[in-house]
C-alpha cells in the first residue's frame, strides 16, 4: 500500500483538475494576449478561474489576485516591493516577521538585512503561535511591513491573523500573510481581515505546482517583481500560463467548496485525530504546539528516542510518505526550525515526524499508517542509543 | 481549416512533450525535495530533463542552467541580478541593451532608471540588426552588463552575439543574451560564445507555458530574485515544478534533434519562403530588415495600405492565426516598435504582419495561408482610404 502524509509538502493533482488543465496544452494552446481565435479562445476557461480565486477567498471585484509561479515568487514581490517603494524610494527602514515562517519569508529578510533594513522575528509563545500584541509592541515609527504567516506548515498552527490586521490597520503599517497552508484547509476570507496582500500556491491545495498567486488590496501599490509586457494589468509580466491558471481556479472552488460542506473538518480530522491519538498512546510523544487551534490535516509528533529520519526511513520502506518538516528545508539534516522556536532541547527538536493529510487519504490508509509507526516505533527505540527502553515502556505498546 | 502561423508568440506543445508530462500530475506527484519515494521518485526525470537542457546548448558541467518561470522572470533575474551585485553594492552604474529587446528586457531597464542606473539603448541598424561596433563604443568604465537578444522576436533577424561576445569579455562587463527566440531555430552552442547569462521560455520550441530556464556561467555570482529555500542549488526558490520541468528537457531535445537533422532549415525554412515569397510578389510590400540573416521561421512583412490589425481579423476570419507584432503589447495598438526602431514612417510601422512558423505546420496550411493573405490583401486595400487602388496593382494580383 502507498501512503501519502505529506501534503503540506505537495499535494496530488485533483484528477478532476487536470482533466480540465488537458485542452490547454495540445488544443488551445494560444497566447492569451494575442488577438486570434488561438488566443482569444482561451480567454473564458481563464476568467472562469479567475471568478473561482475571487469566490474561494471572497475578494471583492476591486481587489487583485494575480497569478505567479508559486507563494515562494508572491512573497519574494511583497516583501521586495515594498522595500523598493516604502524603504529604497521611502523613509520607512523596518519589517516585522517571524522566526517561523516559510524560507520564502526569511531567506528574503535576511537578504534585506544586508542590504541595511532593519528586521523583528517575532519569537512563538509556548502553544506554538505570535501575540498579536508582540506585533504591536514591535511596531515602530518606520515600520514599513508586516508579515506574518496564516498556518504554520510544520505544526498547522494558526496564527491570529484577523487581531494582527487590526492592530496593522490601526498603526497605517502595510500587512501581508503567507495563507499557503491555510487555503483549503481553514476559512480564508480576505473580507474578514485587513489585509494588503496574501499568498498562496496551488500545488497544497491539489492544484498543480508552477503556479501560484498574490492578493493584492483594492488601490495598493506595489513594484512589480517581474517587469515586462502588459500581462495582469501590468502588474506580473510573462505570458499567462493558461494550464497552470485553469488548475488552479478549480483547485480553489473544489479546496472551498470541499471545506464549506465540512468535508476537510469532518473526515480529513477524523483521520488525523485518529492517526495522532494512536501514536499518542505511546509513551513519550507529544503534538509539538498542542491540538488547539491547527488546521484539520497537520501533525507534527515529537517522539522521544527516535530521530526523524530513521522514522521517515522505516515508514518509507512501507510506502508512507511522510516528512520531519519543511521539504524546502528537508535535504539538509539541520534541527528542525520550528521545534527550535518552540525551545525544544536540541535531542527533542531532531524526533519531530509531520503527517500532512488530504482529502484523498482514506480510511484503510490511516490503519495502515497506525500500524506501521507504532512498528517503526518499537524498532527504533529498541536500538536506540538515546532512549531508555524499559519494560514498562514496552508493556505500553502491546 | 485551422492555420496558426504565430509560433514567435507561443508554441503548441509537442504532443509527445505533454505525454512526458502527464505522470507528474496525479501519479508522480512528489516534491522533489522531499526524502520518501514520493519525492525522490521524481529525481530520474529530472535528471534526464536537465542533460537534455544541458545537451541542447551545450552547456559545460560546471554551468548552471536554473529552472525559472518564464524567460521573463529570467531576465529581470539577470538585470536586477546584476543591479543588486554591481551597481547597488559595487561601483558600476550602466547598461547596455538595444531598442528591440523583449519587454522583460526594456521594462526592467526603465524602471532601473527610475533608481538612478544610467542605460543606452542601441538603435538597429537599416538591415534590423545591431552592430557589434556599436556595442564597443557605448561601453564605459562602469558598464556592468550588455544585454542582447539573439534573435529578434519581430523579425528573427539575428544579432551578432559572437562579436559582442568577445567585445565583453575583452572590456571584462558582463554579457547577456535573450535567446528566446533562437533555441530550436538556430545553433545556440554556449561554449561558443563568451555568454555570462541566457535566458529561455520553453513555450516558444513546443514545451510547456510557465517554465524557462537561465544558463550561468560557471563561477558566475548573481544574487537570487527568488530567495527562500535550497531548490535549483540555492539560486532559484520555489517547489520544482516537475512536469514543467521534464516538459522542458524533452522540448529542448526535440527542437535541437530536429534541427540538427536541418529539419527546422529545410521544412519550416521553405514553408516560409514559400508563403513570403508568394506575399512579395504583391506590389508595394517588403520584408522588414530584409532576409538575410533571419531565424527560418518567421518574416514580419509590410504591406503599403493595409492596416495589420485589420489583417489579422480577416486571417482570423478564416482560421489563421498571425501577429502585428510581440504577443506581449498586441494588446495595445500602439506602432510596432520595431518598426518605429527602423525608421518606418508612421503610416508604414502600421502595416507590419507577422507569420511566425513551427514544424507542426503543413505544406496544404501555407496554400491555405497564402490564398487566403492575397484575398485579404485585395479587399483590404480595395477599401483602404490610404492606398491608392490602381488598375496595375490589381492585375498584379490576378
Amino acid at each position: 500500500m502507498e501512503v501519502y502524509l505529506d501534503n503540506n509538502a505537495t499535494t496530488m493533482v485533483d484528477p478532476e483538475v487536470y482533466k480540465a488543465m488537458e485542452p490547454f496544452f495540445c488544443e488551445k494552446y494560444g497566447n492569451p494576449n494575442s488577438l486570434h481565435r488561438f488566443g482569444a479562445g482561451t480567454h473564458p476557461k481563464m476568467v472562469e478561474a479567475l471568478n473561482y480565486l475571487y469566490e474561494g477567498i471572497n475578494a471583492a471585484d476591486e481587489d487583485d489576485i494575480i497569478i505567479t509561479a508559486n507563494a515562494t515568487e508572491s512573497n519574494n514581490w511583497v516583501i521586495k516591493g515594498v522595500w523598493i517603494d516604502a524603504i529604497v524610494n521611502g523613509n520607512k527602514n523596518h519589517i516585522i516577521t517571524s522566526e517561523v515562517e516559510h524560507p520564502s519569508i526569511t531567506a528574503v529578510c535576511k537578504f534585506l538585512e544586508t542590504q541595511g533594513v532593519s528586521v523583528t522575528y517575532l519569537a512563538v509563545n509556548e502553544e506554538g503561535t505570535i501575540d498579536a500584541k508582540s506585533v504591536e509592541d514591535a511596531i515602530r515609527e518606520d515600520t514599513a511591513l508586516v508579515s506574518i504567516m496564516w498556518a504554520n506548515n510544520e505544526t498547522g498552527k494558526l496564527f491570529p491573523i484577523h487581531e494582527i490586521g487590526r492592530i496593522c490597520k490601526a498603526h497605517d503599517v502595510l500587512f501581508h500573510s503567507d495563507a499557503t497552508q491555510a487555503i483549503g484547509k481553514v476559512v480564508v476570507d480576505v473580507q474578514e481581515v485587513f489585509l494588503d496582500f496574501m499568498s498562496f500556491s496551488a500545488h497544497k491545495f491539489h492544484g498543480p505546482k508552477g503556479v501560484g498567486g498574490l492578493f493584492i488590496k483594492a488601490d495598493v501599490e506595489l513594484t512589480p517583481l517581474l517587469h515586462g509586457g502588459e500581462q495582469m494589468g501590468g502588474r506580473r509580466a510573462g505570458t499567462v500560463d493558461v494550464a497552470s491558471m485553469v488548475g488552479m481556479g478549480l483547485a480553489m472552488k473544489q479546496a472551498t467548496n470541499t471545506m464549506a460542506i465540512t468535508y476537510e473538518n469532518t473526515h480529513v480530522r477524523n483521520l488525523r485525530d485518529r492517526l495522532e491519538n494512536a501514536i499518542l498512546e505511546l509513551p513519550e510523544t507529544i503534538v509539538i504546539g498542542g491540538k488547539d487551534n491547527r488546521t484539520p490535516n497537520t501533525t507534527l509528533i515529537s517522539i522521544r528516542g527516535v530521530e526523524g529520519e530513521s522514522m521517515l526511513w522505516d515508514l518509507n520502506q512501507k510506502g508512507i510518505g511522510a516528512s520531519t518538516g519543511s521539504a524546502c528545508a528537508s535535504e539538509d539534516l539541520e534541527a528542525n526550525p520550528v521545534m527550535s522556536a518552540f525551545g525544544s532541547d536540541s535531542e527533542l527538536a531532531h524526533t519531530g515526524v509531520r503527517f500532512s493529510l488530504s482529502r484523498f487519504n482514506t480510511n484503510d490508509q490511516i490503519d495502515f499508517a497506525i500500524e506501521t509507526v507504532v512498528n517503526a516505533v518499537n524498532r527504533l527505540r529498541s536500538i536506540s542509543s538515546s532512549y531508555a527502553y524499559t519494560p514498562k515502556n514496552h508493556e505500553s505498546q502491546l
